[in-house]
């Protein structure tokens, strides 16, 4: 049995004139779309056309539901309610099926953003909210979570599929978790390394943390970026070279 | 065969911490509730909390999508395209169908607010594009729409049902339309006289115009309101007079 | 000399169609009103007529700014840096100078609303950005915070003239700090109760705390409501109370 | 007296997270900056760093109010009161004075944005009420409009010294109004047709319309823009070609 694994993105952040992200460019090398519900980013005019985009590229459409934050993009924590959470959860699924529908496919996973992906990582009641939403909305959706996460953890808890999601950019702790951005060795600029450490992921289970000792982790999606200059070209990079390894790419999970 | 009517209201207008309207009061007498959507009013938990309760009150669940216009409730009306308003009415459908799905039920009718409603009356190409997107995201819909406009002909054109909606509060002018709020005999203050024009529409399919005349009118649901110091009050008399005159109320259209 | 004191109250809290709280009722007895400037609350049209109610009152026009989240009311607590804070106060009351200009008047002074004014009670980093940007936009309005906390302690670092609140309704730890709403005595809920401790604080310079300790306080403006049922009440009893025991109600701080 | 003309461009025009325009490249060649306002685009943020540019740059500092549509960046049309316009108006202009305070300086013109510049053009009632608003809060303001347009005849009926605008890549009707965008030949291409275009109407107060006649205009400030692959480039070669034909490049306007 062949190794595979997922290469998933934020896309469809363009909101009314604003532009942003490579969509395009990004499309042809990833297999799962995490795409923005109106929230932190994204408008309904966007979500339509990326949809139709993703359906198109043969790329997984995925909701990427966040805060109510469109001046902070999502990424400022906020103290909300488990209640709060489902509710908005609930709120950008629907949204998103609704484009989904319109071109014959349906939400195949879920990740929250920016801020609630990082807080629901650790707190397991936010965890527990996600994971039901999703769970009572489509049962069949699958839960993108950081690996060791209190979020795919609860996934499973609650019986949905997951998929435990790596940084190809960014190191890890000791103890699994990643190294916060505020630490000066929390993000790896050399290309080479970010693709020898996802293959390493992909085929090892492992990954060399901070202090130099390798730590196991399960690599079922992996997360690229669509901004910046260089992002389109590494993705297209990391995507050949995992092919040259024997590594498949495909969407995350089983459909059901 | 007997008579029936719908009585439908605007619910769900309520957003954050501002209250509006008197929901459990309406929700007694009612056939059909417009949720609103979380564009111009209302959001993700005033949402879950008025779905729950349609549900448990046996009230036909139905979106009311609006502009994206908080501070002016949408009843602004604005320069939109039909594209843009195809995709928002995508949007807010999907949205309120993720909270229908919650109760185990699907939206049963779409009746769009204020200016997008009344823009929908007399622009045929924004009423072909909202009937078009509930047609796409699910043909069972009902769409409501002002008695002889635009939106109930092209609901009817794309093969929707359609319900003709009748104010019970509003005079209508010799050519069947709504006379204009700013003039002078506009509504109609007197209870007595506005449950008697209601129960002439409901049994004759007629309605005294402001010149005398009688028009012709097709009355299958009728708007009333949820919020102002007498509005449950009347929406309960007009509803036993109804019953009185062996008009059966109950949601508009047959379900499939 | 004789002792005085400030009754301060939160208005223009209204969104568009939003009506919230009772401002004309509570405007004949308080001296400070706190007005929402847009983003936790208010809009352009609610400041322009609440400005004009307070000059027409005598009331001193405070700018009362909060968080970007209407939905939330202001009252989350999120991530911010000191410099974003700085700027959201520097639009907020350049935004209401604007309105009071009109008037023939400027802002006599500022309380940070909801999370932002607990937040900056014990961050001193946010409580020396408030300050900072008060006393550049003008150095002669009067900064309001929680009695003890880092924002009037800040505030008077940087040479403002500051005025110590406290509440009515709501009691304190041994340690000066306010009871937390989750904790089971934190609200006064006897209204004599309420006008005998506020009177105890403003001629004795100190209250009882949860304990039945007696702790030095300083009331230099007192915290009232405009919204519930029984608030406009309650602040005409406290104000009529204040005058019996020969105690001044008057705005705050001296003007230069 | 040697001829003078004002380069004004809109700046500003970020958002959060979302990037838009030059505003460096073009900064160093206009003698006006019209600032967003926080409404249709630019927030508290991005507001203090462009205004700081501007006075570090020496270019006039202006504000750009437009409608509270940032998903339609205030480019769409919408049913507003004149009372709600005058609103919209002095809160901008005051948050904009916020910023401008603390670079020890102040507004120095107003310049509507989008939908509204345009209805002001036409709507008398409209156009009074921004002059008016203006007037209010700084009556030594310079309100900018369309040349021909109701805004400048309002400006001046009000007292405001007023600024008539040209546009540099658009044509003229016979009667004076720009060409609607949705014409064949309401864009002007050609870079050196341009220039000589707007070299023309400075020093001989005439342009040619579409019909070949050549009809009277005022060109006080010159609108150039900021975003787009060729209009730093444009911006920069326009400027130089003033200044070879002995134009001055300078704000509108006498400071008072």
């Amino acid at each position: 049995m062949s190794l595979q694994v997922d290469l998933n993105c934020d896309l469809g952040e363009s909101f009314g004139s604003y532009h942003m992200g490579q969509d395009d460019a990004v499309m042809d090398w990833i297999t799962s779309a995490n795409i923005a519900c109106g929230y932190h980013a994204g408008d309904h005019n966007v979500m339509r056309e990326t949809v139709g985009k993703a359906v198109k590229n043969n790329v997984a459409v995925g909701a990427h539901p966040g805060f109510l934050d469109l001046q902070g993009f999502g990424r400022r924590s906020m103290q909300v309610t488990p209640e709060e959470v489902f509710n908005l959860i609930v709120y950008q699924i629907g949204a998103m099926n609704g484009f989904a529908a319109l071109y014959g496919t349906r939400i195949r996973h879920v990740k929250p953003h920016g801020a609630l992906y990082t807080m629901a990582a650790t707190d397991n009641a936010l965890a527990a909210a996600i994971a039901d939403a999703v769970y009572q909305i489509d049962k069949r959706i699958i839960l993108f979570g950081l690996a060791h996460s209190e979020l795919v953890k609860e996934g499973r808890r609650k019986g949905l599929q997951v998929a435990e999601e790596v940084f190809a950019d960014r190191t890890y702790q000791p103890d699994g978790t990643l190294t916060p951005r505020t630490a000066p060795d929390a993000l790896i600029h050399d290309v080479d390394t970010s693709i020898h450490r996802v293959i390493q992921m992909v085929k090892e289970q492992k990954v060399e943390a901070t202090d130099g000792t390798a730590i196991p982790i399960q690599a079922d999606t992996i997360c690229v970026h669509g901004d910046g200059a260089q992002a389109a070209a590494f993705v297209e990079n990391l995507a050949k070279a995992l092919v040259r390894e024997g590594i498949q790419i495909q969407p995350a999970g089983d459909p059901r």
